[in-house]
């Protein structure tokens, strides 16, 4: 294997094959083959992408680059959910302790927030007290005890993921749609899951906005899940606009547990028990949709999922108080009201600017080691298709000072865009595709 | 200037504004931009090009990056010459002391050999003694005295040159029009010239085997030149056999040698001729054609060339006798004739085969430091078109051993095409175009 040769073939359009890409990629792990050249690889690739065995080389050399769990001794299905990414995405938060409720394993490690999303980890860091990096035999512990556990990819999962992702930041590589399957499905295959559903965010905030891509992404996860014995479920979501009303790590906290509460927002609860059914007919296959819903709603109704949070919450060195009193969350200094001044329908709510006006507020990270405010973002009191008169709120800006306020005021008046009295915005459907192993099926 | 923005600019085929390359060649240079990032933008040309003002860019970053002479003080014109590497290519040993009995400060940096076409310094070093590391004060004091001087690259020249092109040779972005023309340009450029003329090899056994991508290049070097107000020739001659009779570096300094005292192969003389008659013309503008030949071949004729070439080998340390007497040059000791045993015409004579059969034998390089053989390589009888009986011989090879010897000899049996007698190989015409400030015009 001569690096500039494997280099060559991918920049000339060829495929590498199996047994080369192997060793290249073991290469560039022990250090001789050397970042410059990954990098230039890597946006060969961009130009000439990865066929399914080249994407499955990849898959199979991250997962085993690191520690693969074995959590087969536990008495039950072992189910995760992945979302690609979105504002407002508070869905895991509710969704792990709802699908725990089930008798699910749910051994979620996820991400921290990057550019304009919000990552899982941060919103759970707004519970006071609440540890995301336990060590892996801490989360076993908890994963045993209370059903489900959140914690972020330590360092023993999939390094080689970490490391390419790290050089696909700095060098303009990542948006290369193999290689995110590959990255994703690498690290989920290292959490011994039995089976996994996928949330793929489509439209203007999320990372893919064009439908085809997006269904084009979903398929090739679930086709390197199915491939290696792992059943995959993939939904496509719509973010063209915000998921619920709250954006923002602490408010997107305190939404997820009103959901569980049987209130908050209808798109986020419909979501969430989408969700659920998929991941619960994935442990049951036998069973109808149907069934598995009614299932679903009574562990929402009984409460049982409601009280599986609080025990994940205890059980993480989090202050389970929060379920009952939301402010004992981090919360904002300032916090103002945007009101609007129009009569008509609200048309747009433009989710990649309230995404970025968190991170603008203080709230998010362009770069991995900055440290965010939790407490700040945007309670909305909009969605679109909502009509509104003078007077009315469009959204309450959570600041850290009066110029953070003002700054999300602008920001919100931006991109909250108000027509005529009965116009009609343009919305993608909730839920629109659904993938698995069979193909693609339009909803 | 952010370098993943650039990259992403260049990765998705936008042109790079002047100010923000130079931002990132200079980052570059001072170890603010990666190795690893500037390989992932040599990627991205690669796949999407680079426009004249972008390859200006970085012409003058890579020029301005290390010394440029200024030699105005001589009393004189100064015209050097470059080639972009070929088969037996050993012009400039014959042409620099020629242009120098002219009247015509000959300033030469060249560079060593790599891959399958070696390199002029290599050849000179064939002459025991022979010094090409002087240094730029020893250099100046030699062109001063002689007329002429030729040295390696000192790490003065264009170190962001030097740096890009170690890059480039690990990353697989070698072949890059506009880089290979802004990497020769920018050290030609700091030679300090008034006149440059440019040989661009054309055919298989050249870097650029087709005629189009051979124009183009030598247009855009052209341009290059111009439009830095360098008055800037370039002639497309044949590499689709070997130049001469000679191949491998003490060889080829024969035979360059020869050509000074009129004998030698005849397109190795014409080149030789018609590349001074440029540099003359370049020299003296108002000179028409007829009158530069003469003067030419006046030089030649007189012994002024071959004396020229005498006082050059003594200014730089070399054993002048080499001159009279080749077999002072540095030789193998083995031998042996290849001898065909058909009856027809040479159809061809592969030059890469035997540029790569004098690397095989040990006499190039295939990474910077190694050391080559100086003694080994081909010593042809036959050239295309020749007519050939059983017995002819078809080479000498010179060997280091009798294992090289056999090597030589089958590497030459492969090389060497005999078809029917009377049929004609096909040949690209010697020298095919002349581009200048005014265009290309297919001679």
């Amino acid at each position: 294997m001569i690096p500039s040769r494997v280099i060559e073939r991918k920049r000339d359009g060829g495929a590498v094959d199996g047994r080369t890409l192997e060793a290249f990629l073991a290469a560039f792990l022990e250090g001789s083959v050397q970042d410059y050249q990954m990098s230039a690889f890597l946006m060969a690739v961009f130009h000439q992408g990865l066929d399914a065995g080249e994407t499955e080389v990849f898959v199979r050399t991250m997962l085993h680059s690191g520690t693969v769990l074995d959590l087969s001794h536990l008495a039950g299905p072992r189910i995760d959910k992945h979302s690609t990414g979105g504002v407002g995405d508070k869905v895991s938060i509710a969704l792990v302790p709802l699908v725990a409720a089930l008798d699910i394993f749910v051994p979620m490690m996820s991400g921290r927030g990057l550019g304009h999303t919000a990552g899982t980890l941060d919103k759970l860091e707004a519970i006071p007290g609440f540890r995301t990096d336990l060590s892996l035999d801490e989360f076993r512990c908890v994963l045993q005890e209370v059903g489900c556990a959140m914690i972020g990819q330590t360092a023993e999962i999939a390094p080689l993921d970490r490391r390419l992702y790290a050089l696909r930041d700095v060098t303009a590589t990542v948006p290369i749609l193999p290689l995110i399957a590959a990255s994703i499905m690498s690290k989920k295959l290292a959490e011994g899951l039995t089976g996994l559903v996928l949330d793929v965010k489509v439209g203007a905030g999320s990372f893919i906005p064009e439908e085809d891509r997006a269904i084009d992404l979903a398929q090739t996860m679930v086709e390197i899940g199915v491939g290696r014995g792992l059943p995959t479920v993939a939904l496509l979501t719509a973010m063209d606009r915000p998921l619920g009303y709250a954006i923002g790590n602490a408010l997107e906290t305190a939404e997820a547990i009103l959901c569980l509460k049987g209130e908050g927002p209808a798109d986020l609860r419909a979501i969430v028990r989408l969700q659920a059914v998929e991941m619960l007919r994935l442990a049951e296959p036998a069973l109808a949709e149907r069934a598995a819903l009614s299932r679903v709603e009574s562990a929402l109704d009984s409460g049982a999922a409601l009280e599986r949070l609080v025990r994940l919450v205890e059980a993480q060195g989090g202050d389970a108080r929060v379920i009952d009193s939301p402010q004992r969350l981090v919360t904002a200094p300032e916090r103002v009201d945007v009101v609007t001044a129009s009569r008509g329908t609200v048309l747009e709510v433009a989710p990649k600017m309230l995404g970025e006006g968190v991170v603008a507020l203080g709230g998010g990270r362009m770069r991995m080691d900055q440290k965010p405010d939790l407490s700040v973002g945007f309670q909305m009191h909009v969605q679109p298709g909502d009509e509104v008169r003078p007077g009315d709120r469009l959204a309450t800006v959570h600041a850290r000072d009066p110029e953070g306020a003002r700054t999300g005021e602008q920001l919100v008046r931006r991109a909250v865009t108000v027509g005529e009295v009965g116009q009609a915005p343009e919305l993608r459907q909730l839920v629109s595709h659904r993938v698995d192993g069979d193909g693609v099926v339009s909803l």
